[in-house]
């Protein structure tokens, strides 16, 4: 195993660090980020698989019928202007920063939120839709999660998650979940990179109180792919008709259940230099992993 | 000229809108803007720049060395999270949202801005460096501007930027935005996409009495591509030695001149569409343009 707490070593490949908990990516570092999307892409068009690219806000009216905010006061950050008011706006300027703090004004009121997961927008946007088979999606986004600390590529306020999603049946997204994760391990063992599998549940605030938790814990629905103690790299998740019931997409006449297979790709950068060190040469080429693969499903 | 108001016409080829202000991609689109930006890549690869990837977030102390918010405090989105003290989570969980709009409760300090142009984070993050030759860099990222209204594709509260910099002295500098402004001329002549080249100026919070916008009357900095009536689809700016100074960027002991080349990937999408109708078949390829170019200097 790699000293991996090497800065120097990191910059080399790469890394910038925020201390506001955000990388910088360039060099080697950034072409292993791109070729590892390339590898969950072909992973997703196996399933024929439509992409989208989402805005970087979700609409806390929408995100609230998740009682997202009850369940994740502590990890929202929300996007805030000022109020356009021309003295307001005045105002602001005589003294806009103090100490590194921004000094606000009245600010307008806030509507939206900075994307926490990238599927949230998939639902919210095929809402009311009737669907006659099952639906596959993918799309990519760099997600928001206040932590109360953090660390370079492990755990960051911004990130990049990648997700395939299906909506359908039970039996189909039960059969899209187990088949995922048969692909997953493959591109694991592409990547040489160990992991173990572990059921998981959210990090919901006050999680005894919260009933949401207390189903997760009754019947766990998240597995996690785990490098090194702690660090989950990928998960498999069958979210029920959570989001079929919520968002009125419906099947048969009846709620839509819905599953996602979700990476971090930093998580996977972190990992895959943990396992093979900082020269590059030694980093696995994923070429035939990232080649646009064979259908699983006939659509 | 296409009529370009028919809105099934758009969600046809893969647009989606939110009325706050941001687009959705997907399907012919999303692949459109994608070769799009391929090509923006290889006239930065002609350059030989170094490609980075930066944040969602720049901070708000290094901004304000720019006079930033004293500039442009009408378009700045800041990212606000809840004060994390337990009690303040609690309060804030009893009513998170009404009427569409979130009841904050405390907020934590906030110290960093959502990118209002992608080229900021290179001087930032290169601060303090002594160069010996010209350096050359690309980027692209969502930026963030508040404005008064919206229009999909055109004017939208986040849009994604492409940039091409160039960091050296004033003869280097204007050598890189002639040529550029020529590698542009070339793409534009690929697309079919029509412009007029106008002088232009920042949008300024009260322009008349901004010493920086009466700066850039006297002294015209900033050449906008414009579409049709008011669409600058690409602009290319000389700072001067404005970012060298302030973030001690030099060359033989002197600040470094800069300028860059920018991209605004939706209204390209726009350009094309309103030129070449809604049949993605007739679109220009741009194969010839995506390739690696020859180097343009040598480096």
């Amino acid at each position: 195993m790699t000293q991996i707490s090497d800065s120097a070593a990191w910059q080399s490949i790469g890394l910038g660090w925020q201390p506001s908990g955000q990388a910088v990516l360039s060099g080697a570092l950034l072409e292993l980020a791109d070729r590892l999307d390339r590898c969950f892409v072909a992973m997703a068009g196996a399933w024929g698989a439509r992409e989208f690219r989402f805005p970087a806000f979700v609409s806390a009216a929408e995100l609230h019928r998740l009682d997202y905010f009850r369940s994740f006061p502590h990890l929202v950050t929300f996007p805030v202007c000022l109020d356009p008011d021309e003295p307001n706006l005045e105002r602001f300027t005589g003294e806009p920063v103090t100490g590194g703090a921004v000094a606000l004004t009245a600010i307008e009121p806030v509507r939206e939120v900075l994307t926490p997961a990238a599927c949230y927008h998939i639902y919210i946007h095929e809402q009311g839709r009737v669907f006659e088979r099952a639906q596959h999606y993918t799309t990519r986004n760099t997600c928001f999660r206040r932590e109360r600390y953090y660390a370079p590529l492990r755990r960051q306020w911004g990130f990049t998650m990648r997700e395939i999603v299906c909506v359908g049946t039970l039996d189909e997204v039960k059969q899209f979940l187990a088949t995922c994760r048969g692909q997953v391990e493959a591109l694991l063992a592409a990547t040489g990179v160990p992991v173990a599998w572990t059921a998981a549940t959210d990090p919901f605030f006050q999680p005894a109180r919260s009933a949401q938790y207390l189903a997760q814990r009754v019947n766990p629905t998240k597995t996690e792919a785990v490098f090194g103690d702690d660090l989950a790299i990928a998960s498999v998740n069958l979210h029920q008709d959570h989001f079929g019931h919520t968002f009125d997409l419906s099947r048969d006449g009846a709620p839509s259940f819905s599953g996602c297979v979700a990476f971090g790709i930093e998580r996977w950068l972190h990992a895959i230099v943990a396992t093979h060190g900082f020269n590059p040469a030694r980093w696995p080429s994923l070429a035939r992993a990232a080649a646009p693969a064979d259908q699983v499903a006939s659509p």
